[in-house]
């Protein structure tokens, strides 16, 4: 189903840039779980448009309220709507992009799929359906805490600029979330210089889910990397994804690729942390390919939906690299696809009680 | 479900390399579809072992027997299971690998995961399963046919060796399925020294799917790509994916990297052949990162069961390089993502379009 | 998932009896389907509390609101999540009900299952939870019409008391919902009585699905009358459903039960409108048992949450037959499966039929 | 999925009457558990025809075969593959059947949703197919063994008979599986009376699920009676399900029906083991209408497949009554419902490690 992930931990998400609201439905959350606002907001004020000079000066509040689920402060197991008011809509003439096709846009394909669109903003095809995302997984993030895993993301490269170091203490201390608090200085310019040039930029974020439990995933078609393939390349602006040594590992040999083991653990991870699609108990590491930022303020040419051709410039509020906002919404669909496995696996393989 | 992929065009493998057979129950199937054993076998003849000197030399017969669904050389839209004996299983002392985790394969995980294990070869976790999705993959390129799909994958890179030229009808007349005959050379010498040395070597698949139809993939989490990303990591032994531009996109800028469109069509094909997570008409292309062949005759460190180290060699009849014989089974992937997303979009029990 | 149905019309649904909302995601609509909260308050007004003397006198507005998937009075294709405030929940000491199972209720088995429960009414086993399914169903209601199909229900039985004559123009006009007025007073007798008495009492409903299409349902599991007796006994109070002869038909002889068919049609519909679990053009019929209501002001005994023998009286605004409020619910889940089944059929973003 | 059925335990069937073989592919199942093939025949057996002289005289050896899954007499883990060859395929002339649709079966609907239909026998809709349900009960039953659940099923009413005592242990040990050892006397002689009539007669099929555990069943939409009931009537000749009191319930009163609790226990249970759609850990009690066979070899009326009226004779070895081999039929559809959820209740609600 197109709004819902999951099988035993599900997400369904609703709502659409000009919409009164965006939110999801979370069904699978562990009884007992204590929950509330706040642990939501969290991850939503990190995704939240004007968070910083070189995210869009667009100010969503992107205030969660739960609106069922929770009992006493904890989940009662049952489905947890949760929704973010949309606050910031402006007045607008949409006059000028109701018949075109933005170029880069989903403007195009939602005509040929529905043969309607709401050509208010994006629609259904806005980034605003990932703060439902992020709401979600921040429940998902919770819950795996209890387990002793933690998933980070960070960005790895921006504009070209590749990250040299790596310290996981600063990623939440510069605005672009890399690594590599030098590249952070370089990279945040890099955006203003493409912001200043009605242009955009995109990079690479990485995402690492550490204090893995061995075991999660399944064999076949439910590999857990498969899985998160899927979930992470459902967020729009992502064209790519690779786990361990990725696209480095067409050019190793097996000897070289081959994780080796010892009595203290495996000794070296090529593998991104998994075997036949199953965690090793390894991290699970791996990377996303970010494309730049489809709106840009440039003359582009394009159709209208008659077939005209006419040309185009996308004003607006938005970012000139959406990556320092995108991580949270990595972060929270791996966290989402964990945790699914996670509960796959108590009930897939239980054990038969002893027959005495 | 872990052995079930798909939602209005199922497929169902079983089997493990050293059972009695592998197949799968394919569900789905457009009434009134032409089809016969040949149809299936001409994939499987694909990806069989020793089909060529670049291959591994077990020669297993691969084939096919469609034991339901079809009546009078017609399907009748009731599932068909096919179904593959394994005939080439010499009797083999399994003894030395029994109790030890070969690294880079899925012994380790399988025993956290399932407490027990089919120790004869790889069990399920054996690319002998990727026959069941070939010979299903088969039955959805001839829907997609009638649809005026055609779906084409070679090797764009193999042990180092990029393919400077793509000419479509080299591929599938040189043993490596490259699109480029001076690099196929090279790399089939690459494979044998690889396979002289005791090692193995990994590659890029290329995979392009032509002839779309617009409107195909859902937004929001069954995005075409998303769910292509599933399908294809779902194979063993791949390690990413990247669709269109793909890990070049995070160095372009906006201006670089949107897709204009003229009232001829669209003028370039950065996005892959999607845009907002649906088919636009284009060609989509993706390429696809496939590690060296974890099984090689060299000594490696390890452990066994108990956790005591231990040293191993991975003896028997493998592949050098999967490369060749991989490229059918990423089409089988895409092609059965396909037809489950077109049946998404025009129902259960469409009929096929004339073939004029 | 225990909070979804469907598959390509797929409703999920949230909230408790005291929580702050219930309401749902309605995903698979049609775009372009006129639609306004009128249309689905017309129904919500038929399941409404207060609405005659002999429901609950509890009064809540149950006043629905779209927040999203709509665009200039028109479905878009994105799921509409639809919301109903809770409104009417009094200050109210729990502390009597909180440690006890209620008989007929579920808090013996939630506390089994989820080891907590919100105890404030019967939280997500509260019979409000169905003003979701209702919401959704007068939706797939409106894209049924579309296509020329109906769906009635009534009370047929109530009390013991029997309608002996069937007219569809009364059954809404009489508040028991019953298909013979005359019945229909000695019920809303019946129902006081019980309620006088601190009792309650149980009914039979009858549901006709007319303007059928042939080809609906599929063979093996997901017959159509499998699927409607899903979505009808996952409806609380509900304990057996029939189709056609149903009970009857066990009676009958083979040369009694056969539908014939002649030139023109069916001669009869001992089958329910169904062959093979596809529908056949015919009407679909199908009988609902449903069960007295649980809760009465009596004293009946019990145990609390420690084991403790108890007594326990269940006040509260409780409706001592629920059945002329569960027409439209079982009307609701009807609708719901039917619509997803027609989706199946022929897609998922199948076109309106003209109106004409 | 039409031919798949359940969540974490699915079994997805494949095969029609006069195929080459039908079977399934069962995932899921517990790894460790010991199986081997007369496990499976045994409930095979009890399904078969040629069992008794009240059943077809058709004799089919119904041997299965286990192609995968097993490895040293135990499930791995891994999807299981079970076949049964059809061995009695008369060589026939058909051509008297294939352009009329025969009265009660599914011919008429399957020519309208597929446009194409196997005119052998009744295809994919034919009872035959039930077998791999039983096969894959059997081994579902196994599994539920292991937590001391088990499932009977009984004829409790035939051709108008009733039994009136209740003894277990007579139920296999008369040809008709009632629960009187003498209504199935009676029983018997019906059986053989339609037979020599050229007619058919129905029944009704009680059936126990004891030593359940509490908690199964998930509240709203996978309700544990849900959930069977669908997976009942999925089998074909089902006409109706009813739980406890069921069809009764409607005319008693609250008092009379909820089941008072004390400290040993559930005073009664007219709710039939569930209370909120979760099994409280009484037995689960329902209750099948089964129709009379539709095959019957008397003159009735229909039309050929040009709208033209004819009569038509359903000649061929038919049971005059299929209860007696229906019985195992719904245990298995209640053991897989079982297993499923069971599953799902070790993941869903699985506990949080304390946080120490």
């Amino acid at each position: 189903m197109s709004s819902t992930i999951g099988k035993l931990f599900t997400v369904t998400t609703f709502g659409e840039s000009h919409g009164q609201a965006v939110g999801a439905i979370i069904d699978g959350i562990t009884p007992g779980l204590e929950l509330n606002e706040a642990d939501i907001q969290k991850e939503l004020d990190r995704r939240r448009p004007g968070q910083s000079d070189i995210t869009t000066p667009r100010s969503e509040a992107d205030q969660v309220q739960i609106m069922s689920g929770l009992f006493e402060g904890k989940a009662t197991g049952h489905p947890i709507m949760l929704m973010i008011m949309n606050t910031s809509m402006r007045p607008y003439d949409y006059s000028e992009i109701k018949d075109l096709y933005r170029p880069g846009h989903a403007d195009y394909t939602f005509n040929k799929k529905y043969g309607v669109r709401d050509y208010r903003g994006s629609g259904r095809a806005s980034g605003r359906e990932t703060s439902a995302r992020v709401a979600a997984g921040a429940i998902a993030k919770k819950m795996l805490n209890h387990y002793g895993i933690k998933i980070q993301g960070w960005v790895k490269r921006l504009g070209g600029i590749e990250c040299k170091t790596f310290d996981a203490d600063v990623i939440e201390q510069n605005p672009v979330r890399a690594c590599d608090p030098e590249a952070a200085i370089l990279m945040a310019d890099k955006i203003r210089q493409a912001a200043a040039e009605k242009n955009s930029v995109g990079g690479i974020i990485e995402c690492c889910l550490s204090g893995m439990i061995p075991g999660l995933g399944e064999p076949v078609f439910d590999k857990i990397e498969a899985d998160l393939a899927k979930a992470v390349l459902s967020v729009g602006a992502t064209k790519g994804i690779e786990f361990g040594a990725g696209f480095a590992a067409p050019d190793m040999t097996g000897k070289e690729h081959n994780d080796e083991i010892s009595a203290t653990g495996f000794l070296s991870n090529n593998a991104g942390g998994t075997l036949g699609g199953i965690s090793t108990g390894q991290d699970i590491i791996f990377r996303v390919a970010v494309k730049p930022t489809s709106s840009i303020a440039q003359l582009q040419h394009t159709i209208d939906i008659n077939g005209n051709e006419v040309e185009c410039i996308t004003e607006g509020r938005h970012d000139a690299c959406i990556c320092p906002r995108i991580v949270p919404v990595i972060e929270a669909m791996a966290a989402i696809t964990l945790v699914d496995h996670l509960k796959r696996q108590v009930g897939l393989t239980m054990r038969l009680p002893s027959q005495d």
